[in-house]
């Protein structure tokens, strides 16, 4: 049998990621294209943003291992067979990474260091006000394996950290809240807003502006998840309006962001280029290769998704 | 008994010092100027950045207590009294807040994000290679109260650091190297090099083409020290030849940073206004308050400057 990597990836990427998946897989042969419109060898694809249709017509596929953490795009693809199982990657080189970013961006917003680099361009010796860890409220939406890596690491650095998730989360020293009726009275505790959801039919848009006019005033907004959960046009007005200080934005509505949109030269958007957390392939192969080898052996796979919830 | 406040700090800044300390030492009376040429009611001096002079003449005077950290602008001051023990501020919420700032500066580093902005002003969606913590060499100069506790703050984030100092030390996880002579090698494995030294002869200049030519090509440095550890024309050349990556100074040989300096417009330097970590009057005061009462009640004196190593 045969697996099938479909990305977009560049060639040297590529390179990259099937050197990583025959060290973790000897035994396995790897394509990077099909042979025939109907390819019966094939029985594990592994995916990072496919082409659309790359995955119809494959009568022997039972395993499409994601490389990305975020599903949403194959879900939103008719061509990805909806009967085969669909795994998601739980990377922990990934889940370091994101902690990394947001505790670089909660790291900027408590210590203002976003303020001194526009103080800096202007030549401007300005002095800030230090508070504490402990007097700053961070909010983290989604407490899967990325918002709750993220809340560890916040509460690690001293930080007063609350979550907010669909189902009943426990994480020590976090205040776990569940469900859209406490999300208003958790809002107006927040100062620093991390977003870390699935994004799902329940999820898309959710940071509008009623979720903005629920943070109190000079609150800030980090965005690590997807584009589409943000309501860009509200977002804009916030900040303008001064009621939201400062926005880290590592995802958009249209990725690479225009050239043209308010977000590059807004003084108070931080704009990332969707690189908050990279999918490591030294990791992430041998995460990959656990699965393909449960698949071999007739064990149960792991990090499954659930199609009908979205992640 | 009596205690003088002396510092250069705003009406509104000291009004919050003597709230603090009044608070911690109830029965103690406080001014904040002397009333005579000579005072004989001064006992206990707390200082800030004091004017040359206003410890000058205190016949009774027992104690100085620094409220900050750094106390060489005391030690270069010929009115400071010689003889009249001299303590240092170690004041924890100090340390914390020393903490957090190079780690902003570190994951800045590692992660990319100065580069990131300058490709925001640019409208530049740029890709970044993502290395894992532990890729990183972070060497931290001067283990000190505040080194020492930067030094495990990023361990506990996964770097891998190492620590030089005048004697010898001891920090688990941190590979800890002594005296001049370990200087280069140790330089020679280090991405990012963050000084937290004390300002002594010995440490002045040390930053200079010779130690900066030690790292390889593409290293970052963080000052957090002082200005005077640095020599600025040498840095700005290592930058200039693209032999330094990155410098993020908190500290500068003049302060505030001259409006014609070259280091707010240069697209590889970090201006910060040497506010790393200040001093937390409310923690602060506490520190403070328990030298005081130490010596009324004659027991040892905690934080003492050894004014010969001049720390």
């Amino acid at each position: 049998m045969t697996v099938l990597l479909a990305t977009d990836a560049s060639a040297e990427e590529n390179h990259t990621w099937l050197r990583a998946l025959s060290q973790a897989l000897p035994g396995e042969r790897f394509v990077t294209s099909r042979n025939a419109a109907v390819d019966p060898e094939i029985d594990v694809a592994m995916v990072a943003n496919p082409a659309s249709g790359s995955l119809a017509g494959l009568p022997s596929l039972r395993l499409i291992q994601s490389l990305w953490a975020g599903v949403n795009g194959l879900l939103n693809d008719a061509s990805v067979p909806a009967d085969v199982p669909l795994a998601r990657m739980v990377d922990p080189a990934m889940a370091d990474a994101m902690a990394q970013t947001a505790l670089w961006a909660v790291l900027s917003l408590h210590r203002g260091f976003y303020t001194c680099a526009r103080d800096q361009r202007e030549h401007r010796w300005g002095m800030h006000e230090q508070r504490r860890a402990d007097e700053v409220g961070v909010t983290v939406l989604g407490l899967g394996q990325m918002g709750s890596r993220v809340a560890r690491s916040l509460v690690r650095e001293g930080y007063r950290v609350a979550g907010w998730s669909q189902r009943a989360r426990s994480i020590d020293s976090v205040h776990c809240h569940v469900g859209a009726a406490a999300l208003p009275s958790l809002l107006a505790q927040t100062q620093i807003l991390i977003n870390l959801l699935p994004l799902t039919p329940a999820t898309v848009g959710l940071i509008d502006m009623h979720t903005l006019a629920a943070l109190p005033r000079g609150a800030s907004l980090v965005n690590l998840a997807r584009g589409a959960h943000v309501v860009e046009a509200d977002l804009l007005a916030a900040l303008d309006s001064g009621h939201l200080e400062h926005a880290v934005l590592d995802v958009f509505a249209i990725e690479p962001l225009p050239v043209e949109h308010a977000f590059w030269d807004h003084a108070r958007v931080t704009v990332l280029p969707h690189f908050a957390a990279q999918t490591d392939p030294r990791s992430a192969a041998q995460v990959a290769a656990a699965n393909v080898r449960a698949l071999r052996e007739g064990r149960a796979l792991a990090h499954l998704v659930d199609r009908q919830r979205g992640y």
